[in-house]
């Protein structure tokens, strides 16, 4: 008998990946998405698909029946966008994550994984790792949401028992992340340099990142999923190390150069405030909690993720010559 | 030439008592609220009304034209409602907010004073009385609202730099206290005891809160609106000492008694998980930061509040007897 899992948001990037992973480790995966099953789902099997919107809470109640674990994922890849109409997010963000709280609860579903974000909820952290007890000062409404999220996943725990866990991923990146309402600047470099386009650095370059690998977060919210018990609710989910703008663009160049393909140029842009100049998350915790580490070196990170977007490129490249 | 200031939230139990103190400072006073220009503010010179929804983005950014202060309470005096229909409770409060937050900023009002809520915003405390400093983990989604908007202003200072500050209020209570979705316990029981019902109490009487007297709370919010700079911006208002439920039912039962009446009944219910055994703030920052402290004793504010309450039943008597 296999196990039923819910994942929200998995029409999104880390969402499809995660739903082939689950389906392959043997769970009866049900993907809950606002568009029509993705491409990249198609033919995956063990994985079905719910079209719907989080809002719709009789779908969502029905969507969660039989399932022993719910996976949020909704808005777990746009920081960047954030900002711009926090309103509107705020309504559709957390709202609908209060609600998933509610049909989870009534559906009786007992374990939430909730991707929440390392990047943002710290704000402005000093020099070194950030554990995850370090304060919370989200300096973007993205951020806050995310934040005001896990204060709910507690607040359910504390009221219904509800076995929760969050990851707080940082800048994850690799194969099949478009570049969306700015998610991802490993995303948009790639998407540039393949394309020969510029790429555009806000700031100088010195802004540091953890850069962590799509394959590497899906292990991760695979094991947060499935063990029994865990040591820690909140747990970081990053690389182990920060990279500067500058270590990016020079690992994207040496690829392009070992592509044969000219290096792509690039172009400074004012620095933004929503910016924090540095976070790099401690992952000590997720060691203890998850036996969970990063197991991609960068370079090799980089190189796959580099070949899908090479690849995809020529691909759209043969379609606009075709078309 | 007066200084205008807005104060949201205007109708409601602080909001009434708040706007009477601004105009007697001298402030050009408007208030905004939902319903009509409340009795209590009827004749009041110096406060303007507007009737408005926060959700009406531009009525209130007309609201705000040519204010030096915004004074958000809305939703200040309700923490037990919550947890009902959180969903509506944050579409209505914290997008509320967050757009009164760009209203403010479209206007060019340089500062909000925001109620929050000391008395959820922690969460479990210890026995000691609780610091600005505290883990904020609430339990209760109006809790997890005023933090989420707490972080807001923080954002805000960030990109636009607003002069906020944020009063931490414990529970007040006081005359003119209306019993509307269970607001106040001390509320409940002098207008149970006022009426000859029973008092409902909820567990074994021990849970312990730090009740403020809601003439000590407007001054705190009458410095906050005022003072050009502050040493520290999220700042505890509370009484300085925590009472048990017994307590309070006691301080009632004597006044009963020297007001000539029949004491009270006590009936015990099972107690709520919502409820926190014990929270009592610290408040010497405040002394810091505002020059303020809490001036008036308990024995006279629970003399002066129920003289308020048995003053309105007897007016409320009166005309259902007339009736």
């Amino acid at each position: 008998m296999t196990t039923r899992i819910l994942v929200l948001g998995a029409g999104g990037f880390i969402g499809t990946h995660l739903c082939a992973a689950l389906a392959a480790e043997g769970w009866d995966t049900i993907g809950f998405g606002r568009g029509e099953r993705p491409a990249e789902l198609a033919g995956v099997p063990g994985v079905s698909w719910i079209r719907g919107d989080l809002g719709d809470r009789a779908l969502l109640r029905r969507a969660l029946e039989g399932c022993r674990v719910a996976v949020h994922l909704v808005g777990s890849t746009a920081p960047a966008g954030a900002g711009t109409d926090p309103v509107t997010e705020l309504q559709a963000d957390l709202a609908g994550g209060v609600g998933l709280l509610e049909a989870v609860r009534e559906a009786g579903v007992g374990r939430v994984v909730f991707a929440s974000s390392g990047g943002t909820v710290y704000g402005l952290t000093g020099d070194g790792p950030v554990p995850e007890t370090a304060p919370t000062e989200p300096l973007c409404s993205y951020g806050i949401v995310k934040l005001a999220f896990e204060k709910y996943l507690a607040l359910h725990r504390h009221l219904h028992g509800l076995d929760y866990r969050v990851l707080r991923i940082a800048n994850v990146f690799g194969e099949r992340q478009r570049v969306r309402r700015q998610q991802g600047v490993i995303a948009a470099f790639m998407t540039a340099a393949v394309e020969g386009r510029p790429l555009e650095v806000w700031g100088d370059g010195s802004v540091v990142r953890d850069y962590v690998y799509i394959g590497d977060v899906v292990d991760a919210l695979v094991r947060a999923a499935r063990l029994p018990v865990v040591a820690h609710r909140v747990v970081n989910i990053g690389s182990g190390a920060g990279r500067s703008l500058t270590e990016v663009i020079d690992g994207i160049t040496r690829l392009r150069r070992t592509h044969g393909a000219r290096p792509p140029e690039v172009v400074h842009r004012p620095g933004r405030r929503v910016d924090v100049p540095r976070i790099v998350l401690d992952i000590a915790r997720a060691r203890e909690a998850l036996g969970w580490e990063p197991a991609t070196p960068w370079e090799e990170a980089l190189t796959r993720t580099h070949r899908w977007y090479a690849a995809e490129a020529a691909e759209v490249g043969v379609l606009a010559a075709a078309g």
